[in-house]
């Protein structure tokens, strides 16, 4: 089959220019097919706040009320979207910036829980394969935002490390599949605090072990949770560690697996 | 050559979600390739001032300075583009929301004018039609909103009429293509006041005698010579007037031909 790369960045990298640019330089160096799903990081809070909303937030997932659906979808599908997809394309990346609305790429399900009501929330339902495929092979780079729909008009906000990993899944039957994570750290670490002791292989023992033993836990666990979930089901590699990594195979980072 | 729809909708549409959700309705049930170009409506002015940002406007144009631009980016790419195309998801349609930087489909310059500083102003430079093209050969209705990039990493805010206009004069060299502005007056009309006098057909010579007895003035001028312009350059057929032509024919409005 043939490779495909995706590449998720997160809040941290967004927010920093600079980080963000060298990052844009070093994922448009990459060969063959890709996709980016970039996180929101911080201008939605900003802007919620300045026009006096309240960001409300359970186990780290964001109460999505109306109000706030519409700050994500401005800033997340709208400035942050856009102003990646104008720098991809100055660095000579065709990159096409997408909502799961647009071409009905990413359909999910309004969260129903018991308990809490996460409002705008979106669970992925199905992801339109076929039409990405046309897309990359029309030679389009495609950029997701955390936005998704229920095709039934309304835009539902979306984990964009579950949005990365069901697009690999997905696209895991039609092309070989390596999800990498970027995010400001070098990888999982076996002390938060201390960044030179990144887990460089980690499997799936080894991770309810350490689990265990509360050496990974709170954000972490729904990230690594994701990417068990995803080789499982068919995604070939997946790696978590600094966007360095993207353009030098010697930077040390995590390589998960099985 | 196959005919081609392009609708341009402007922002009195989409202030108001009734007739916003009769037009998408209308629209979707259009046959054949089409396009959509929205304007932006009254939001970004709003918003804009709820962040404490004072709009300003030279002849009937906003010059958009960087926070202006920020915004607008916002409203028009991220809350305007992508609900009107989760609607349209909604009606069957499989639309597809864009900015001219999305897969390099409208590149621009930065308006360099003697007097006036525009800023964050784009004119359009060039179309991509083989990408359009693929596009709507797959299913896709591109759904555009008024921003475009120059290439270099740069967003700029385009006027919606005049994007409509060159999308329509590029793709004339592939399509048959009928451009209809839709607004929310029934056409052109002799006397601004009465509803009742639209001017079923224009000519060139009868908009030059028009706009001599200023019965044709204001914001009518450059959507009418964006009109004369487009049909010099190959656009088969020019139509303005309210949405409710487009699913009734016996509507009336204005037709505009050299």
């Amino acid at each position: 089959m043939t490779p495909l790369s995706i590449i998720k960045i997160g809040g941290n990298i967004i927010d920093n220019p600079t980080e963000l640019a060298q990052f844009l330089t070093d994922f448009s160096k990459i060969e063959g097919y890709k996709i980016l799903v970039h996180g929101g990081g911080k201008s939605a809070t900003k802007m919620a706040q300045s026009i006096g909303l309240v960001p409300q937030m359970i186990d780290g997932r964001r109460i999505t009320d109306k109000p706030m659906l519409d700050v994500v979808v401005m800033i997340y599908a709208g400035e942050i979207n856009k102003n990646v997809v104008a720098q991809l394309q100055a660095n000579n990346t065709n990159a096409m910036g997408f909502s799961g609305a647009d071409g009905n790429l990413i359909l999910s399900t309004k969260r129903n829980h018991p308990t809490i009501d996460y409002g705008f929330v979106g669970d992925v339902q199905k992801v339109n394969t076929p039409l990405l495929k046309t897309l990359l092979k029309s030679g389009i780079t495609p950029v997701f935002c955390a936005i998704t729909h229920d095709g039934n008009g309304q835009l539902l906000n979306t984990n964009a490390d579950t949005i990365a990993s069901e697009l690999a899944i997905a696209l895991s039957e039609i092309f070989e599949v390596t999800l990498t994570y970027c995010f400001e750290k070098p990888g999982v670490l076996y002390d938060a605090e201390d960044d030179n002791s990144v887990i460089e292989q980690i499997n799936h023992e080894l991770y309810t072990k350490l689990k265990a033993e509360k050496a990974i836990h709170s954000g972490m666990i729904p990230k690594l949770d994701n990417c068990f979930n995803s080789l499982s089901k068919g995604v070939q590699k997946i790696k978590i560690g600094h966007h360095r990594m993207l353009q030098n195979a010697e930077v040390i980072h995590t390589s998960i697996e099985l």
